[in-house]
């Protein structure tokens, strides 16, 4: 529940930044609380939300943090009388407050304080992701507090935490680096778990395996499938056969709550198919093409459309499309086999504070695209040192895409459906590592799980 | 998503039993929709509210069943343009009609349907685990509907379904051996993962492989822990050390929602120490005198009060009580070594029911004692065939609890302190079943994790 105390620093020095960012304009940060399953009792494992987690680094439940426009004082509920009987002790008040460099005050006393700043001043608060909490907040700060629903009184705070958590401190990058560490044993786990036979489950479980005996969690449900032309599929059940590729896009979550998020793509039998590996070499050649493009200065959406026109050459060269590159990246034959975006900010969340919509996302100036294959881009910004990104490109042969004589129109005859069912052994590849913009370019947090063919093949030869 | 087809007659008969208990009332019942984890969009994984569940076996997302006096309607949503290409393919309407025996209109005609309802007649509802839906049936139904809190006009509909849902039918009792089939394997992996120098988190992540490589997940959150004497211990980041016991309460789902309730202790060399194997074998005896009460006409208190008995005798004979049985149980003094209640009822959800509060748990008439060591029993009514309870007696050795002056007041020389300190490599200790009240006596659906000490030590000695 508590941060290391090596973080205390980093946490003090993210609060002073956010209140020089606010100025006299006060802030409640709430923490949330478990969300039920079935009943009060049964719930989720708890997840602190995530500006609260940035701010002090503690997994405590319906805490509260609050800027009452000169200082940061922490509030948390106190202890019930049978707690330590059915959920054993937790750290005292002092601890705490040693831990995150913050000074913490009973729960309790937080009507008051607030009560003395709101006679003057409107305080600004930010929805967390349980209702629940929101309908606390509601309570405490009266007004509407709702989910996915920002006021206008609540910008200035979002706009200030969007500004500090783009671009990722020591801290943040070292919780980063331990996502990535708990993933690699995962993905190779996976690896070796695939055989004909058995169920996607059974690769799942395999790969949870690894964080859960890390004492750590998935930072999202994982994507285990034959089926990976379905983009979030969340089915387990089907069984492996010969001639499948397996798409798994798993990430754990840092000990403080950071991210990774990777995806890897197999064959079953532990060898590619040769259309599989042309394919295969295909999308990887396009997630290089788009990571040597990773660097301080880089718009994001140059680094999309460098993997579309990668792709495109690729698929030339195959003989699936032809025609000029540009033009078909232009005319969006690429967006019918890679539909979804390149990648998207990565840090506390997955998508990093997609709670905020495309305000984290998109540079003042900038909406997203409406055109198919592009309006799934989840970020373009100008790249700068601190970023952490994915790079995720995909092919994916989709029956409803593929069938769509709308999308599907200005293709003609740049599209070789003949050549294209010659691929009928793959359904879907998708390569995805996380990307850290460094001064310099760029550093692949991910890059010590195995993805060149060669390399896979390698670890699902010694199953 | 779909329930099996062999279901559909009970879900189809469970229906008409609600509605013949409603006569003209009108209901609704919702199903809920998945939880946010970080953002809208980073969920934890959907699990559909009991009370909807066993209506229509179906894990739909913002599914609501109607009953509007007269027969049942499910609505649901339709899909969105590109909900395929980013979640596949769903069942059609036609499909689920046919699955679940009711028909199926789409949720936007619900609002239209209500309001010709409620010209006349108050529907009655009842809250859901997620508040998320609780406010979307608040602007449906146009009151309010608050997690915990069930208003007066929504009582008969909690009491029908306490009725219904209480004596298990064929198809729910199927279901609950299905959830206890899932629990076996996970047990023993945790025995055959159990070795001093890895960490609890080791063990857990071998037992829940199991559930996730069968497609299916755990019924709670999974206790693997060295502390069992604190009693919801979540935490797994404890050595297991020579010497320790450690204590897994950890239970399956089966597919269709029902739950598994199991708790083994085992220790971390394979082999009881004389002390633990005293210890171990005075609470196996405190579990199996509970379940030989467990049979149609018993008061559950009384299968509470055998466990307490039993108990007393062998920690008598052990000369950490000492003086009469009955004393020892009336005065708490076996309360401060085993201070929860016996078990719970056990279906669709672990605690079943406790949504509703005591009423699934007690009898009218009957209220929760204020004793301590008894507060906390779930359950107390005359058990009924078809009724699955847990039988889940401990002993634990809680500081906060031996060193409170007032709880331990009235226990004089009767605990002998001296004697119970020899016992000081057991911490906690739970052994718990779920059983079956048949019209015969009872059947214990978790008979085959190994629960004899021999046994135990018998699979522990294969790793």
């Amino acid at each position: 529940m508590l941060p290391p105390s090596s973080e205390r620093a980093a946490l003090v020095r993210r609060r002073e930044l956010l209140a020089h960012a606010l100025g006299r304009t006060p802030a409640l940060v709430a923490s949330s609380r478990p969300r039920p399953r079935n009943y009060a009792a049964d719930q989720f494992p708890f997840r602190a939300a995530s500006h609260f987690l940035y701010l002090f680094g503690l997994a405590a439940q319906d805490g509260l943090g609050f800027y009452d426009g000169q200082s940061w004082t922490l509030y948390l509920p106190e202890p019930g009388a049978d707690d330590a009987l059915w959920d054993g002790a937790v750290p005292g008040f002092a601890e705490v407050a040693e831990r995150t460099g913050c000074p913490v005050r009973s729960r309790a006393e937080l009507p008051a304080a607030l009560g003395s700043v709101q006679a003057t001043r409107t305080v600004a608060t930010l929805p967390t992701p349980d209702a629940e909490t929101c309908q606390d907040v509601e309570a405490l700060l009266g007004r509407p507090v709702r989910y996915g629903k920002l006021q206008a009184v609540d910008e200035p705070l979002a706009d200030a935490l969007v500004a500090l958590r783009l671009r990722h401190d020591d801290a943040a990058v070292s919780q980063l680096r331990k996502a990535a560490e708990v993933t690699t044993p995962s993905h190779l786990a996976g690896m070796r778990a695939t055989r004909p036979g058995v169920l996607e489950a059974v690769v799942r479980a395999a790969m949870e395996a690894e964080f859960v005996a890390r004492d750590v969690r998935p930072a999202y449900q994982p994507i285990v499938t034959v089926h990976g032309e379905v983009l979030h599929n969340l089915k387990y059940h089907h069984e492996l056969r010969e001639g499948d590729l397996l798409l798994a896009d798993v990430g754990g979550e840092s000990p403080g709550g950071f991210a990774c998020d990777v995806t890897r793509t197999w064959p079953v039998t532990g060898r590619f198919s040769t259309t599989q590996r042309e394919l295969y070499e295909v999308v990887l050649s396009a997630q290089k093409a788009s990571i040597a493009k990773v660097r301080p200065g880089t718009r994001y959406r140059d680094v999309h459309l460098a993997a579309h026109q990668e792709m495109a050459r690729g698929l030339v060269a195959l003989g699936i499309l032809r025609g000029d590159v540009e033009e078909l990246v232009a005319d969006g034959l690429t967006a019918l086999m890679f539909p979804h975006g390149i990648g998207h900010l990565l840090g506390l969340d997955v998508h990093d504070m997609e709670d905020l919509g495309d305000r984290a996302g998109y540079a003042p100036g900038r909406t997203r695209s409406k055109e198919f294959g592009h309006r799934y881009l989840r970020l373009d910004r100008d790249l700068e040192p601190g970023m952490a990104v994915t790079i995720e490109p995909g092919f994916y042969r989709v029956p409803a895409i593929l069938g769509d004589a709308r999308l599907t129109a200005k293709a003609g005859d740049r599209l070789n459906r003949a050549v294209l069912e010659r691929y009928s052994d793959v359904r879907g590849i998708r390569i995805e590592d996380d990307v850290l913009v460094t001064a310099e370019g760029n550093e692949v947090l991910t890059a010590a799980i195995p993805k060149e063919a060669a390399d896979v093949e390698a670890v699902m030869a010694r199953r």
